[in-house]
């Protein structure tokens, strides 16, 4: 009872703020190396396949990645099918790129990722989840993306999906209203985004400002939370967010029959036409906190 | 980065397997006592108020109890509006009971808890939780739950709860055939069980045992996992398991008006109708667990 609960950083990585820890224990570190901008390793561990970690912060482990890329990607995708042009901040190790390469009618995707070194270690040691950066249609830049975004052309994306480690570090201006203003005017009309948006539970002071933040840029009506269970980030709950530009309602525009279909044909592990839905029911408490 | 992380025990409680641990920060401990099964706790934490632990396992917190509680007992409490006599397993925390005395038709509660030091725990420490434990309607014992439940009259219960700990200790035997079919049994035609079923994502083995099992008694078309986000378990995804003896479906028969008015008369913090709805959509993964 008196001996302190030992955990080797040989052997476990530990995902913790001040009050909480998630710790996941690993069998060897495949790959570390210092960016200019963070640290970037990964792990192969027991229980969840390989590990990419940021500063010692999970990003995706091989075994739960599917559920965060998936409802990131197909959720919009499935939602309006005139998406052509898209642009994706952030998204290093590759799985947004890979479920959106499923979709035929794009035709183009811009991918701006501020650390090679992310792609680098993704493309040799996460080979599933990095499979489709050498993609045809992608444009891979090397850059930040505050600044790509701020430059950008206006009306020239269909959607703009924001694919971010958390607010702290090189992402910290993904996270500011003027950032999110210049996504709003590269859309074209009609246009959607989506946003990792952090955790209701293990973030709650966050993602009550990136939601009324969002709704200050595209309006009240334009912007919907929606939930994803993931047990490789704290707490498991974790929110994207919805927005369009004067577009489609998630649900209303929803087409039930293509995304059965499309669910099917691609054999996809998490996202179904049921989930789709259900995403956007909120708990209670999680819905008052989006309003406040 | 070799000086491995410390978790010192009297500021920590660390719920871990072997691969994989969720560890919360405590100020103080208030209750520690050995009871002839189990070593009861409560801890003062930094971030989700009152915590009671089970061997050092997370029982629940004040924050996030709302969201097992409310499930576990509206779902089936609004499906089935003719239920009448409750048989309760476990619940010692007396969250269960809190949320059933909320539903005026409900005639009698019998709760059979082992473990008096869980319940005396509880009323002294987590008043919020326990607040119903000395309700006129509820008739409290002692006792083990598999021979109560073994020695119950046949068609004697409208709705049985399964609100147990993990399947270890004293709870071991609440996850086998033969209590279930006691369960079966014990219920009256068309009446419903819910059962705590363990995570599909932290104890994936366990949760596709249990629905093989219930299926084997229950009928194969009787049984509906469900989720519910639950930060203060390791992987935050929780599975309950609604089982019908022949009776109500838990969405085609489940009334949507009285769920809604229900919520927000009671002024429930996670459960809504949207909520009730969603949590039977299942991710594709656990979906194909479930029908392994």
């Amino acid at each position: 009872m008196n001996t302190p609960e030992q955990f080797n950083p040989e052997e476990w990585i530990i995902d913790r703020d001040g009050n909480s820890a998630l710790a996941i224990r690993f069998r060897e570190r495949l790959f570390c190396e210092q960016s200019p901008y963070q640290t970037v390793e990964v792990f192969d561990t027991y229980d969840r396949g390989r590990m990419l970690t940021i500063d010692r912060i999970v990003m995706c482990t091989e075994l739960d990645e599917t559920s965060y890329h998936e409802m990131l990607v197909h959720v919009p995708m499935l939602t309006n099918s005139q998406i052509r042009d898209v642009l994706v901040i952030g998204a290093g190790d590759g799985g947004t790129i890979r479920e959106l390469v499923r979709h035929e009618e794009i035709r183009q995707i811009t991918m701006v990722e501020i650390d090679e070194v992310v792609v680098r270690a993704s493309q040799e040691f996460l080979p599933t989840i990095s499979s489709a950066l050498t993609h045809p249609k992608l444009n891979l830049l090397i850059d930040d993306g505050i600044k790509f975004v701020r430059e950008a052309a206006e009306n020239s994306y269909d959607l703009v999906i924001i694919d971010s480690s958390d607010p702290i570090g090189p992402a910290e201006g993904l996270f500011t209203r003027s950032f999110y203003q210049d996504v709003y005017r590269c859309l074209r009309p009609g246009g959607l985004a989506t946003i990792q948006s952090e955790s209701p539970s293990f973030n709650r002071k966050v993602f009550g400002e990136i939601n009324q933040c969002l709704k200050g840029v595209f309006g009240k009506e334009q912007v919907y939370p929606y939930l994803v269970f993931i047990p490789m980030y704290p707490s498991g709950i974790w929110s994207l967010t919805y927005c369009s530009k004067q577009g489609a309602h998630p649900i209303k525009d929803f087409n039930r029959d293509r995304a059965i279909k499309f669910a099917q044909e691609q054999n996809l592990s998490y996202y179904n036409a049921d989930i789709h839905q259900a995403a956007f029911c909120l708990p209670t408490y999680i819905k008052q906190m989006g309003n406040s």
